[in-house]
């Protein structure tokens, strides 16, 4: 199953279209977990049970896995969220020439991690995304206009002609669709051009940040997200971190942030 | 010490502006290596005893160690490096926002990889780039002009006012370059570029790649590369596989080959 179908079948039967952002920041895990082998494993595992009613997808943001013991957690957080049958999408924003991007794109296959979709940077054009345009069955996030103040530094660039940069680049990710498989990452602070981009991207789906601790507006987020009800509107250290401080405690909190969210994001679907 | 200071005198002890790029492709090691706990660190340490005289820097490819061995093999091959006092650029091309960039900045310290430098991508703008260049020890490789065909996709869009993108991004990085600590990727298979990114940003050391499989011009990399006598030409595939086949005499291949361009660009210093 194409990934687009295996989230809209996600969504149908969880009710949500929230993605849970994991960010493993081993200096916020809660103390106790620290007696583990893995605490960031043992963690991951306690924040899929709690939240996974919630979770069309979770979002292991790979910044926070990158030594030895994180990417062991890694590959096992993963395979625990596909115990629950909830997709994986792969925060890694990777870009490389040749070679090298037909590495990082066995990111998603079984033999590594077997994420079921990966963020991916335009900056180097066509060919450096073609590995994982060509895995089909996987899911293919663009980054388009991102979610921190630096966005405007290149993105919003206009282009001779009058396009911005971000607007080229959402044109070109529809060229790029040829196999069904792209979307869009889109930030939710930047309210106009997450509406731009809908206009410009009408058949992608879109994994909005940024409705959490950034302070996005989960109403844009919904509203200009979703493509025929398909997308994704993450948020990771509002869930994750909702019980920081509380120890034992800290899943349930995080259970509870996460269902909150996905009501608040379903009011306005 | 400053990278840049660091690299400067390394250029000079070795007389070499060669950066030896590491890609440890598991499937074209040679196969008695497989009987090691860690092939990549057994196949790095060989590469390294056998390149460093010739070589400025390394340039170990995140995306060839992107699992837990990997991880431990990459640690371990930028200790050895260091060992033999050659310093070590990350290439990794990262780039993401706030609190995830902090992460990623987090791989040169020594607490994680220790690396001396970094590739960064610019997409995300100058907030998403200040983790690293607050590092002020520590270079940052901003990617400009790339050595792939879709390179040009965006990277040589013209921007309202006639300046194309990756000018833009060469004249951002002087500005970005307010702790000295900043250089940029231009590839050597786009010549023209090249030249014209040096016009623009006439202070910053160039990290030039594709000179060898890629078919780059070296002359004219090491005529644009350098700042002040300062920057790196990098070969990785054409120096590491000189010797594919050879099994046990791989490395004395590779050092062979990185012998023959480091003369083939001193030639043009």
């Amino acid at each position: 199953m194409r990934f687009f179908e295996r989230l809209e079948r996600r969504i149908e039967s969880t009710g949500s279209v929230l993605c849970v952002g994991l960010d493993p920041d081993l200096d916020r895990l809660p103390e106790h977990l620290h007696e583990h082998d893995l605490p960031r494993r043992a963690w991951g595992r306690r924040i899929v049970d709690a939240t996974h009613e919630h979770a069309a997808a979770y979002k292991p943001n790979a910044a926070f896995y990158e030594d030895p013991d994180g990417w062991r957690a890694l590959e096992e957080t993963i395979a625990y969220a596909h115990g629950k049958d909830v997709p994986v999408v792969l925060d890694a924003k990777r870009g490389d020439v040749g070679h090298t991007a037909r590495q990082y794109a066995r990111l998603l296959d079984d033999a590594s991690l077997g994420a079921d979709a990966i963020t991916v940077s335009p900056y180097l054009g066509r060919d450096s995304l073609e590995p994982f345009l060509s895995r089909t069955g996987k899911g293919v996030f663009v980054l388009c206009r991102t979610s921190n103040p630096g966005g405007a530094d290149l993105q919003d660039r206009e282009l001779a002609g009058g396009e911005r940069l971000y607007e080229r680049v959402a044109r070109l990710a529809g060229e790029w669709n040829e196999r069904g498989n792209v979307g869009l990452v889109v930030g939710a602070t930047a309210e106009t051009e997450l509406e731009r981009t809908r206009e410009l991207a009408p058949d992608l789906p879109f994994l909005v940040p940024g409705v959490g601790t950034q302070g996005g507006d989960a109403a844009a987020a919904v509203e200009h997200g979703l493509a025929g009800g398909v997308g994704l509107v993450n948020a990771s250290r509002s869930i994750v971190f909702a019980g920081e401080g509380s120890d034992e405690a800290f899943a349930k909190a995080a259970g509870a942030a996460a269902k909150r969210l996905e009501r608040r994001l379903n009011e306005h679907r």
